[in-house]
């Protein structure tokens, strides 16, 4: 774990929040890599969940939200950390309004369902979904942990991805099974190692106040095996709060739907996937470190550079190549620093899936060196070729 | 503006937040619709600003930060609102740490700027950036107004785009030029009536207390000609007041470099393109409604129905042409709500660009009606043409 912080702060992946005056507990800013990968994960994710399927409504609703929301969904009195035997509320708590008269008590949220939950009755009159229906959201949260600690892991301030999936009482043990399935896909699909996740059925007393079952999906992270992932029956607790029913209007019957929510935690799903990246071997005698990203994933997809940075007629024609792929690839990186093999461990360490070096017969019949990340091999490929070979 | 704000919660673009509860006064829900259409602004925006350029570094920084870093940066002193005759500082605090000795006093950021400022050492670290360079990211901010008002505009919650651009000082009326001029590119991308946009040259006056020159971006907004984009010369007052400089290596010289800084409301952008594509006319002999959404940020890009929703054959067909198309185009939507002449103006009234529909002939020879939605003309395609077709 010392080494991905390490490696991921020189590199411009994540750096400590605030750090020139300290650093801030719990709160970690994204370098250009690091937002880069952030971002990628966040695309794919909705692609998957959201925008591919018919039956989820994609929302981002509001961050601060007012007391009575968090009365309903019980965080008043049950979002506590047991503090030195005292009760300690880990939401983070301001006052919204100026005038005495007009200011009330807001709470940063410190979960996304509220958000989800208190738009029910909006999706519903604006699209008539039928059930089963999701409705899903990717933003930030906020919870004032009281020992933050272990790198991205325990935070104070996180994104989430989650929704709620709204189904008859009777479905909820297939659609439980229907996720848990999908969950496992997602881990596949993000390039985890499978052997460091496993399932854990979480017992009774430890399930959160809502939840009737709740399967967390743990990694064995350095620091120890953790939450990842959660899949949670949530029955009808928090509709039944908020007062919201639904209308079928082919059985003609209004009840309360009961729901199943899978939740992600996005820096969560960071660390891991740098965990899972992560590999140290040796090649050409030498020792490296580099990130075995999905390429789906990888924040720079492919560098370009002349063989020598001295010789203009190959930095132009390197320039070319670059501006071409450029516009179709935006993800792609210019690189003309140190000599080339600095280069490959540079761009080895930030996971660059693909280096294309423009050399002198590049100038005669207009192909380019390209070396693969995971292998060392280079083979050579006619520019024109170049951007599919890179899309893979 | 009433007519929009009610069009946009009916069809689930944007509702009040919290709304079940008497709702949020300044905190505003994006549903499904505008949620899409807030990401696709984003998207275009990042891409634009920052990926496809080589000067650019995007980040994603923590949105609460300690007390220091608004000291040093004026907030605390400065950013307040005249009230009552006192001064109201419309920053949202709060506490961070649970145990009273480590208990300290932080604040949700009302800008995005420090963010880029207290990462300038971080990015020259990692990246070594010659001059000019700029430090970008999209994120969200918070203030406490006094009186929000006018839909998306005045907000208590609200998500920027913004950056900041590093050079030296002789450079800056070169780069405030430049910068302005590709603000103007932004604004005809997204599809703005420029015949609303003007720019104002802000009176020493009424600048910032970091500013030296700044000029607004104005938009005709039906309650008034307000502040929809800024562009300020920052000078060096944050890097200064950060205690952060730069070393040239080249020039073997220290100095702290001079900042413009090009900033984006993504609400108000998006109140902006609601008002641009706002459109009412005559169709057919019939009033319509329509957004008329530069594609490239419509929510919806395409709607496919059956002709008829009572005869399985054109169902199924239709099916079979929808999920051919949302696999290559996922923003694709499935509708047999009532009549052909219902779902043309619900899609009309969320900006979908093209209606697809499924009819007998498609059965015969493997076309579709493809109805365009600024002219209403229906022409036919051939299936295996129509994702081409639909992304233009």
């Amino acid at each position: 774990m010392e080494k991905i912080i390490s490696l991921t702060k020189r590199r411009g992946f994540i750096y400590p929040g605030a750090e020139i005056y300290g650093g801030l507990a719990g709160v970690w800013d994204y370098g250009p890599l690091g937002a880069e990968l952030m971002h990628n994960i966040k695309e794919l994710w909705w692609k998957k969940f959201v925008s591919r399927r018919d039956d989820m409504y994609g929302i981002a609703s509001g961050i601060i939200a007012p007391e009575q929301v968090w009365a309903a969904s019980g965080h008043l009195v049950n979002f506590t950390d047991p503090l030195e035997g005292g009760k300690f509320n880990t939401m983070f708590k301001s006052k919204i309004g100026a005038l005495k008269e007009e200011t009330s008590d807001i709470y940063l949220r410190p979960e996304l369902a509220q958000g989800m939950f208190v738009n029910f009755k909006n999706i519903v009159d604006s699209f008539h979904p039928k059930l089963p229906f999701g409705i899903a959201q990717i933003g930030r949260c906020f919870r004032n942990e009281i020992s933050p600690r272990d790198f991205l892991f325990r935070v104070r301030e996180f994104d989430l991805m989650e929704f709620e999936y709204f189904l008859r009482e009777e479905d909820w043990e297939k659609y439980f099974e229907y996720w848990k399935k999908e969950m496992w896909d997602w881990i596949d699909q993000i390039g985890l190692n499978k052997g460091k996740v496993r399932e854990l059925e979480v017992p009774s007393a430890e399930r959160a106040h809502y939840s009737k079952r709740t399967v967390d999906f743990e990694y064995d992270f350095s620091f120890g095996r953790k939450e990842l992932y959660g899949l949670a029956y949530r029955t009808d607790y928090d509709l039944k709060n908020h007062k919201l029913d639904y209308y079928d209007e082919d059985a003609k019957e209004k009840f309360t739907p009961h729901v199943v929510e899978p939740t992600f935690g996005v820096g969560r799903t960071l660390l891991a996937v740098l965990d899972s990246a992560y590999t140290e071997d040796e090649m050409g005698g030498e020792k490296r470190i580099f990130l075995k990203f999905n390429p789906a994933l990888a924040p720079v997809k492919a560098a370009v550079f002349p063989l020598l940075k001295n010789k203009p007629v190959l930095v132009k024609k390197a320039r070319e190549v670059y501006e071409a792929i450029k516009k179709e690839i935006p993800e792609t990186m210019w690189d003309d620093n140190g000599n080339i093999g600095k280069r490959y461990r540079r761009q080895d360490e930030i996971g660059t899936p693909y280096c294309v070096t423009v050399d002198f017969e590049t100038l005669e019949n207009n192909t380019v060196t390209v070396r693969d990340r995971d292998t060392g091999k280079q083979e050579r490929i006619e520019i024109k070729k170049l951007a599919d070979f890179i899309r893979g």
